[in-house]
């Protein structure tokens, strides 16, 4: 662990350097992001600081808790004992903040955030959803920044890597990274949805429970949780909104309109709380708008996946076994033979494609790294 | 365990004896029912035995497993070591014999097992299915009793009480026992099906890995399984032709009428193996025939089920862990108040109401006892 | 589950009846002993409530919570929500009253209770240690009630029943129930400690989360206990002093005197939580004070437990997986052949015959059944 | 991942290159070593495989399998799919040869694999022994090769770091890798071991299933392993001859002289199977030979393992939770204020610093690499 020692020290960061994106690609000869982290006392926080510990271009120089006042990091997350790092209260200075916290909380602070310079990559959901109107509808909350809003980007680089690079030329950089079952469901779903393919669309997901955070629960108790599984969110879970503004936005893509595409208007979600830690597989039952013979579906994937580093087109259907603690999405697509369906399946780790890895390959992205660096280890199995 | 013991000896059961429904009635002093089961060292053929070594009207009088001699039950059952039976490689001679056979086997045996007199209750697949035909297309052998399958009753008494009484009062009495996803499915399902509800319909079902069966299979084992969820048996699985068989008839019960219901012709069933040992959830996804307001889908759940002793109509989402070790059903179904689109999710420890309950629930229709003879006892949690 | 029905009725117990063992023995055509539980919620006081709603000679007239005031018991076990039990917050009127509390709370309700005439069977820790100064020196609490104290018996029926039974005699009806970790380890044990056989003594026992109670605790959430296992409570483990306790005086009695034994003075106790729910395996390494042969090891146990309907002494080692649901204890003993050690192993299911069982078992020695009556289903595998 | 497919082609290393460690040492230009893998296809290889792709030294230049011919990685390895490796019934030219294999095996082949130059790293147990005659005692057969035996290094680096870096210096290099269960527990007792305290020692060590191997083995299967705990092995653990041989050695360190520790001349090893994939904690319960202080033996572990970049001493029991994935040993040891004992305990992955990081520790010991190489990675949790 030696070699991730000289990252782990909190720097004493000068407040008139700049900061950002910008910023970075200024000091050439100086090749590392400085990165804070705001909640990094949860799972998704704590599986960022593995990944940016590994990063051989970061340099982690603050993490944020609430009411914490240099509290060890092996409090939180006994297994990075060994990064040294500690938790303040104070926001650090860093050219890049990531924000992990519950919905709502990472808005109030974005202002803040931004006004130093610092790209803002929130891996909570207050910067997904581009109307303003769906955070009182879905989130029960209205947004305090909705200029910032505007401005931000849904960080999905595999559908927005252009949109992600231009904001990281812009004076404010403000990503919203997506949620771990929109991720596995819309890379599953972008390429039919693209082709105009989908009808009508049942996305039924499975997750682990880190998905459910750290909060201590009763219904997250090992006792409640092994040896059963169950749906929950029915009708109401918020990813569902995500899915259908990027569904939608995949099929104007496709269609060179904006014509409202009624097969992902009102997508049904169903997710599943089942007894493992990590991984989400989403299985989406796809009625199609038109027969496609096999040959064709497999073209279309195989097109949109093909230069993707992280993508993965299986040819039988992909476990979440085989993604674990690395940043891969495997996704399957299969014709029913006997009806104008199509079975299209994704799995991740929620915690890293579906957060904490996804963040890591958006700050590549934003500050103009190879996309995969600090990222490039294989899944871990079994 | 005293109080059993009087109930494992095997007994010489006199060949000369009648045996069966029929004779059993002939004999009110003596309201033992003699059961034999064929194939009792799987997991379903265990359950049946706890159950049935716990039933106050049933003597297991013989096990059958392929080239044993003598051997003790403990031996493929260590937590039923107390029971003292033992296996042999005779056919056993009884009122009933449970079949738990790979497909294909209990078909072959039935004939010498039906001319004792015996009913038969196939825990299998072979006298599921009523068209001869569906036994080469789904499982891949020509049925070789099309006479004793036109004679069976596909046995899930809350659809097909009556029919199941009527084949015990027959010379030949063949029960086609339920598959474990569509006991769950079905009874999810019927009331919809029945009301002609269903326009479309996606079955995407979990399971716990007991399902799967006893066999040393590399991909069962445990480093395997855990911690992982996938997809199986993509359009082909042999279960969907129960479901469509079943949710037909409902349909043509609902309409009075032979007429295809289009909704249910080719049903896309998605099963998936989930880190845990017992338990189905089957989360059905409806599009509807025409809206349904959620009161209306409540009375309908309600008729259906008020007097059925082991279905539960549910006003939240269940939990497989609610059901273990029992032979209850939970069902719910909610309308989704975007869309015309019903869910119904249907949740059953596989091994009972899927298996061995739902064999001991029909060996109680088929002899006349009171129908939870035996299966009273709640479900096991945490 | 309507066989059940009848006894799930919280009775309106008239409140100048007798009650208790003593009353209960004077109306033998009234074979019903009256049950309440004071802290029905937990996971201890569900299995009970599991157990006794299966028990032909028992009913449950009340039950009792905190702040609770005619709850259903689904709130907090839905698994039995078809029992259509209450929970109230009137200590309940019956002849027994279980007490499954936090350690203090039970030894300040005593007295009320007792004083109706009920039987007081405890199944938490307050009534387990003879010496009132093992209360404060263990549980960091002046034990308040030293009389009732003196009059209890420990309750683990294989070892005192006699005392259980000469306890229902009397006025004053106390039973202080045993931990689950103490079960599995002094029935391991008995034997070698009635025979002089400890010289010393090491306990390195297993057990599944549920053991740790049903309180929201960050670190019992499923994805803190799955894929790991840890130590805790170290040299600090209150069930310590009774696993001291009674194996001090199995030597006694074995010896004839009160002579201490300085191999089971200080037990090496080591607890490890590890992911499942249920089970308790006690593996303890005992250094023997003389050579011992295989066979005499093999009577001694056979000795210990011909009798006993719920300890089987195994020949191989014992899996807690086969004593599920059940209240069976096996034991197993094998003489190290390198060295004078033996091994000796107790697997239960911590929530039956560690707890819930267990009280049962003491119910039915306290009240005159059968031992057995209400618990003689065999365990549930897979 | 295309940081790493450089290393995935199946190199054509020319047979008359020189190889191993000392031909690497005369090529400083070129810091890449070959390696070959035989016994791929288990969870050792397939961990090995992870770690070495992620090794920047190293080049995997050819993959083993008996009756394999060009069979994707994929086959064995999904989660590996993306190395694009194949395996071959070819043994690979290569500067290190990696074995794991059933025992006997490697032992057989290893006069073919030493006699090209390459390094013989041997993940199985055929090196481990110095005396030739606990291979029959232990493991049922005569040691093929007693010379090679006679040349072979124990390869725990925290023990024999010098011996190994002159095995490296010889014309034949041969390293017995340590098996999972002695490494936890040498670690943990080393100390003790040196300072002569150890009079009595137990050891009871809970393994993940996946120690077991990948044998399709009906007691492996998910059904059978969840939800249960049982002891095996016992007294006859083949693992216990590594222990005894070890620790004994570090007594004679200790003493500096060959006399015989009698408390480690025969360990009580009881290793246990838990519900989990990966993990070992290893309990060890320690009757000293005299008394010490906590702070002395505070010291006594701080002196040993101050400069171990793998091995951590703890303030509390560690869980094998937070060392997953990683090569990190957590190793802990208190003083039981009651008594003359000492518990110390041991946590590691099985699979990596029980096996495969061990291996490539060993590696990089071997041909002069910066120990940490290729192993910095931080544990994954939860």
């Amino acid at each position: 662990m030696t070699a991730t020692d000289s990252k782990s020290a909190t720097a004493s960061s000068a407040t008139h350097v700049r900061l950002g994106p910008k910023a970075f690609r200024d000091r050439p000869g100086e090749p590392i992001v400085t990165v804070g982290i705001v909640g990094a006392t949860g799972y998704a926080g704590g599986e960022l600081l593995r990944l940016l510990l590994n990063h051989p271009n970061v340099k982690v120089v603050g993490l944020y808790g609430r009411n914490r006042d240099h509290v060890p990091v092996a409090e939180s997350h006994p297994h990075l004992r060994e990064s040294g790092l500690v938790i303040d209260q104070a926001i650090p200075e860093a050219d890049v903040i990531f924000t992990a916290l519950p919905h709502g909380v990472a808005a109030g602070m974005a202002r803040d955030i931004v006004s130093t310079g610092a790209a803002l990559l929130d891996i909570g959901p207050d910067f997904r959803l581009h109307d303003p109107a769906d955070y009182p509808a879905w989130y029960k909350f209205d947004h305090p920044a909705p200029d910032l809003l505007a401005e931000a980007v849904y960080g999905l680089p595999e559908l927005h890597r252009d949109e992600m690079r231009a904001a990281a030329a812009k004076d404010v950089t403000v990503i919203g990274l997506p949620g771990c079952y929109p991720t596995a469901t819309i890379l599953a779903l972008a390429p039919l949805a693209r082709a105009g393919l989908i009808a009508d669309l049942a996305v039924d997901a499975k997750s682990g429970v880190s998905g459910a955070g750290r909060e201590a629960r009763a219904d997250l108790l090992f006792s409640e949780v092994n040896e059963s599984v169950k749906a929950y969110g029915l009708f109401t879970h918020r990813h569902t909104a995500e899915m259908e503004q990027e569904l939608q936005r995949q099929g104007e893509l496709g269609m060179g309109s904006k014509t409202v595409n009624p097969g992902v208007a009102t997508v049904d979600f169903l997710p599943h709380l089942i007894p493992m830690t990590r991984g989400i597989l989403s299985s989406c039952h796809v009625r199609t708008t038109r027969p496609i013979a096999q040959a064709d579906l497999d073209a279309l994937y195989a097109d949109a996946y093909r230069d993707e580093p992280f993508v993965r087109v299986m040819a039988e259907p992909p476990a979440t076994g085989h993604v674990l603690a690395s940043n891969l999405c495997r996704v399957f697509a299969r014709v029913d033979p006997r009806s104008d369906r199509v079975l299209a399946i994704g799995a991740i780790d929620n915690l890293v494609k579906g957060a904490a890895g996804q963040a890591v390959q958006a700050l590549n992205v934003v500050f103009g790294l190879p996309e995969t660096t600090g990222l490039e280890q294989y899944p871990v199995a079994p």
